[in-house]
């Protein structure tokens, strides 16, 4: 399955005439999660072809408008297009309030149920999980409450070996069992471990998601093996106060946490507009983390393990 | 001076992979006018590289998400911007309310005041006026509560002739005077009518915005000679239907009141998602109205006398 990641918006605070505003899309196993939805969210998904009704889970990392502002407009042209599934959004409890008096003016009332789930910023938090993927929220350190979000799948079956299931005539119903983990008796009563009939299961995929913050090395428990680590990087060391003034990452603090935390690999992103290229960030990152690449409006990274 | 409107965004209720949401900013002698700020128009207006700084005042049509709800995050921009102007708003009074739970979870505080003139949805009203340029709102017909906007120059200053100048020894102050309609006294007594001294005033030009309206003839009065005019044309015949369900109109109904009102061009906008291209629209509105353009989102229109 894939497990995969569409950049839809990279700027910081202020869009730019080629950047919009944070948004993701993480094909999790076939679930589309939105990570953040800045304003133009709607344009950029309608641009990625990404089929609307695929978005059922949306996490909001914290309330500055450019995480957010799009969400009213998405939810809108939910409605428009008789979408009826419900919506789930994964964020600051205020945000409820906020969208409420845009919600009651509609055009049309309202065809699915929007259900917020307040986050927690005091410890990390198992916010969602189905059979194969969970989600958990993780505390940043900004200017105001925010969470990062950890995306894997779960531990996968086994995969049993073809030649066993003939070789000791194994009913189908014992072959589900075999798959989690059993082992099993033969006829003659001999007892084949788990091991000797099973090959390893594949690799759990994961991607963390983590912006706005300044460099806070206690993420790094969290997200510690990750495949795939956003972190963002709002300035380059040359403008360390502006950074520290703004509770942001540096893209040398985001590699140093890429490298902390022994990611697969690093996407920097939430670019200042000050900066008119990546390439200074790049630069500074790969002098402590090699593979790392920089957020592309509209650009799939695919995850691997 | 110049007059002439630029479009941002010229889709309807749902933005396209091409058209953002309604948008226009009028020129008009140097004044820039937002009419209203569907999601995007930020990024839009860095994209036609328009100063935010020259946004002053913002006519919001109504609310429908459509026309609005790029608004916050236009103010957010203005704010981290460091801009510190009075932002007038001219809009329902309800945007107020609606708006107002977003503005404080600003970041950072509001450095400048934004004030909202709430719209009259009875009559035609004067909403704005400076010294060269007036604007009125005036009813359409919708689903809820929705103005269109007149821009039009105020009546111009008289040319006076240079060899009257000299003939007739007119000092300075009277200039001025003679170019606001007076006539001149002679050293000898002799009477000079101002019609004699002057060439007519440039004539003044006029802009009228009206969407989202169904067909509505009693406009025509106060649009009346406009010399750009653009009407929505959500449909055409062949979805009348869903015209009359939505008070929206076709492209034939605009072509009619651009016709009754002897406008110089019409401009068609709001197109439904569902038309692939502006061609139908054209076609049926230069049956009645040939001097018809389509809106193209980043396309600026010159308005001629």
């Amino acid at each position: 399955m894939a497990f995969e990641l569409t950049i839809l918006g990279s700027s910081s605070a202020t869009p730019t005439s080629e950047r919009y505003p944070t948004a993701q899309v993480l094909n999790a196993s076939g679930r589309f999660f939105l990570i953040d939805c800045g304003e133009g969210t709607q344009i950029q998904i309608r641009r990625q072809k990404i089929g609307f009704g695929k978005i059922k889970h949306i996490f909001i990392s914290h309330l500055h408008g450019d995480h957010y502002y799009g969400l009213i407009g998405l939810i809108s042209t939910f409605n428009l297009l008789g979408l009826k599934n419900d919506l789930h959004i994964y964020s600051p409890s205020q945000l409820k309030e906020i969208i409420q008096p845009q919600l009651d003016f509609l055009k049309g009332d309202l065809q699915f149920n929007v259900i917020f789930h307040p986050l927690n910023f005091k410890k990390p938090q198992l916010i969602f999980e189905d059979k194969k993927v969970e989600v958990l929220s993780f505390p940043l350190k900004h200017s105001i409450n925010c969470c990062g979000f950890l995306f894997r799948e779960k531990e996968k079956e086994a995969n049993i070996k073809k030649e066993c299931i003939q070789q000791y005539n194994i009913p189908i119903a014992q072959i589900v069992k075999i798959k989690q983990g059993a082992g099993f008796i033969t006829e003659e009563g001999e007892t084949i471990p788990h091991e000797v009939l099973t090959t390893p299961p594949p690799a759990t995929l994961s991607y963390a998601f983590c912006s706005d913050t300044a460099f806070h090395p206690p993420i790094v428990e969290v997200i510690k093996g990750v495949n795939l680590l956003y972190h963002e990087a709002t300035f380059t060391e040359g403008l360390r106060d502006w950074a520290n003034k703004t509770y942001h990452s540096t893209a040398l603090e985001a590699a140093k946490i890429a490298q902390m935390a022994n990611a697969g690999k690093l996407i920097l992103g939430h670019f200042s507009s000050r900066y008119k290229s990546a390439d200074p960030f790049l630069e500074e990152a790969k002098t402590v983390f090699p593979n790392t690449e920089d957020a592309v409006d509209g650009k799939t990274y695919v995850v691997n393990d």
